[in-house]
């Protein structure tokens, strides 16, 4: 095994490294795959490293006739064991799925990333079948979070946020159906990304929950997070380019009603801190309130549940013993749903949504913490905050899911920690910014 | 009561003695509104005199300052009782809402007709709550078919078809969500257009099923269908004019799969003797098959009724014995539908719509019979047909619901009858064609 340095590069230090040459591709794949291997938070599922190393020594290749194919030339991608990779299985982190066929092609944004110049290395941890926010429920036992391996990473991108948190890469594709990007990145202390509700396809990616399923990244800082945005967003290669750096004049909305409050005063005082720093760099900070938005999440759970167990049923009947026992469980509660609750579950959200719009229409973004409990430990499904049992899932869901009803982008970006303690995600919401505004935003609180 | 002899007119010459001032909007009216008191066709809901006097009077009043709205102005408009019309309670049929109060604004597409110069008349009767296409379950009876009283109009469009095919009337709204604009177009022998999924907004209608509801409308002719339509789908008066008569080089494509054909052979006549007239006017007629068409139209149901029935829930409860038995009946049969059912009917429908779409690719246009079935005896829910009972909603259904399902614009206009009995509908569906594009064929086949 060699030293591995280089994937803690940040990836814009990484793109030049490769790019001059003065780091190979294949010595950066090598690294790469060196450290999955030796992982030892439980973030890896099966490495593709004869692949791996093939299309390295292709794109060393390549950069050696003076081709470049962007910025992610050469540069190592993990995948969420949920998206389609050729030749490999995809297990979404079940039993169910452990004798699946390989996939004969890959998923959309796969292979947009792979046309880019990116390479698979690996498909990572996954909540079993995404149905979660922990990331500790799945056939391989639970992902161990890098600041602390005795807690959750969150979920269920689960083995991407710790993948990245780890250093062992640059660059995760995640999926975010309430919180799945943003919550595990807001845990592990890294940047996730969950981009507009249909802007990335979904071909090729395990379903859970057609209404609200979205494709999203995950990145050891802003600027990584914005390059890979360009290329999926983009790949025919046309537009990104520099972003504007200045948040002068945007106005960010911060939200006052108890639904909106952290259970960790943690996580209240990394948005204060947050909010201090964009005023700090021009932007206008305004209060807002939602009355509508404890009615509208409550139609979260019927809609991802009807739809999950829609998925699920047939399996539920005929190999119960091979999920999961929690997940067993949350599915089955689903299952003598009648069809009028979810009909009326689908018909609140579209309702309300365009009211949580007019409630907020006067702002550009909104700025609020990721989640309502920093990293939890494995296995817990309670944790006591003020002397009363709080529900960690609900916890770890609350302030991603109503973005998956909207639709809207979203950012989680690590906050600062007064305590130093675990990480606190902080998380922009674009209400008439998309996605590279949200990101400006982000990279102004964190300075990259 | 005048002799009422406006009415019949066709659309063109009516609109042409409108503007000439030959006949008053004040006469027109008056004489709509006379024949309507006297229907007895039972196509009647509620007349809106006083509002309809007076706007008469303001039309002719601005065709006396040199005023002209276009072609429907002072055009007598009927509309469906699903639609609101502002100052008149919208009962849908039912003694359920015979207690609503006035709806306080026209729907959407009421308003942009009278903003045009239509002036609503009266609210025509529809199948209880338009759940049905037979147009004889209604809490102010069955609507009687003007060709013959005893057999039912078609629904559940059923006062706005009986209305127009008594010559009281030259347009009509409808609504149609699986038949209800087409299919008593078709039993009643008049024109019925469903525009495209979307096209026109449902504010203000009654909901039967939001996935599949559709405003339409009816006429005595194409002519009067294209004039409406043009008003309607440009309410700034831009674009519409003259539409080109020919069908020169269209390609028009006949169903061959058993699932298209009709239970009456006067049906299959139509077609063919429509399809005839289309090749002498240079269209290209292909034979074509939808293997995945049964397993289509089997969504139709679940869908259908998983919406109805939440709509309906707490009322059923509360008031069971506001709505007609058979009405009840058939919503209480949804009560106990699992949410997997209605997830998985949305699925397969996504999944096959593009499959039919891609068998039917190479035509601009389909041509096939409207209703499997003339109109039948009123009350009468079987028919014998060789022997066989078959259902007569299902049979009304049948040929019209795969194009809601579809969202493709359609419309029935009147065929060739042989045996000179009760008309027969020949529907005209668009693939590559919009709606003017589907009336323009349908122009050629009736000649109008």
């Amino acid at each position: 095994m060699t030293t591995p340095t280089h994937p803690t590069m940040p990836l814009r230090e990484l793109t030049m490294a490769l790019r001059s040459r003065e780091l190979s591709v294949v010595e950066h794949i090598t690294d790469v795959l060196d450290r999955l291997a030796a992982d030892n938070h439980n973030a890896v599922i099966a490495l593709d490293t004869d692949a791996a190393l093939a299309a390295a020594a292709q794109l060393d290749a390549e950069l050696a006739r003076g081709r470049w194919r962007g910025p992610l030339h050469g540069v190592a991608l993990g995948v969420k064991d949920l998206f389609d990779v050729a030749g490999l299985r995809t297990t979404a982190g079940s039993a169910v799925l452990a004798g699946a066929p390989p996939a004969d092609a890959d998923a959309a944004v796969v292979a947009r990333l792979r046309g880019a110049g990116a390479i698979p290395v690996a498909k990572l941890h996954t909540h079993e079948f995404a149905y979660g926010p922990t990331g500790d429920v799945a056939a391989t036992g639970p992902a161990r979070n890098p600041h602390d391996p005795s807690r959750i990473t969150g979920g269920s991108s689960s083995g991407s946020a710790a993948a990245i948190a780890a250093g062992h890469l640059p660059l995760a594709l995640g999926t975010d159906t309430g919180a799945s990007v943003r919550t595990p990145a807001a845990l592990c202390g890294v940047v996730g990304l969950k981009p507009t509700y249909g802007a990335l396809p979904t071909d090729g990616v395990f379903p859970l929950s057609e209404t609200f399923d979205h494709v999203g990244l995950l990145a050891a800082d802003v600027h990584g997070a914005s390059v890979a945005w360009d290329v999926l967003a983009r790949p025919d290669g046309t537009g990104g380019g520099i972003q504007a750096p200045g948040v002068d004049g945007v106005r960010i909305g911060l939200l006052l009603d108890d639904y909106w409050k952290a259970l960790d005063p943690a996580l209240d005082e990394a948005v204060t801190a947050a909010a201090r720093r964009l005023e700090a760099r021009g932007a206008r900070v305004v209060e807002l309130r939602t009355p509508m938005i404890d009615e509208l999440a409550a139609t979260y759970g019927p809609i991802v549940g009807a739809e999950a167990h829609a998925t699920h049923a047939r399996w539920l009947a005929e190999r119960p013993g091979d999920y999961q026992d929690f997940t067993r469980q949350r599915l089955l509660l689903q299952a003598d749903m009648p069809a009028g609750v979810y009909v009326e579950a689908l018909r609140t959200r579209r309702r309300l949504v365009p009211r949580l719009r007019a409630a907020v229409d006067g702002v550009d973004a909104l700025l609020l913490p990721t989640t309502r409990l920093r990293a939890t430990p494995i296995g817990q499904r309670e944790v006591e905050v003020g002397g009363a049992a709080v529900p960690v899932a609900a916890s770890l869901l609350a302030l991603t899911l109503p973005f998956n009803q909207t639709g809207w982008p979203a950012v989680s970006v690590p906050g600062r920690v007064a305590d130093g303690g675990l990480p606190a995600g902080v998380q922009v919401v674009g209400v008439r910014l998309e996605e590279r505004g949200v990101l400006r935003v982000a990279g102004a609180i964190t300075g990259s």
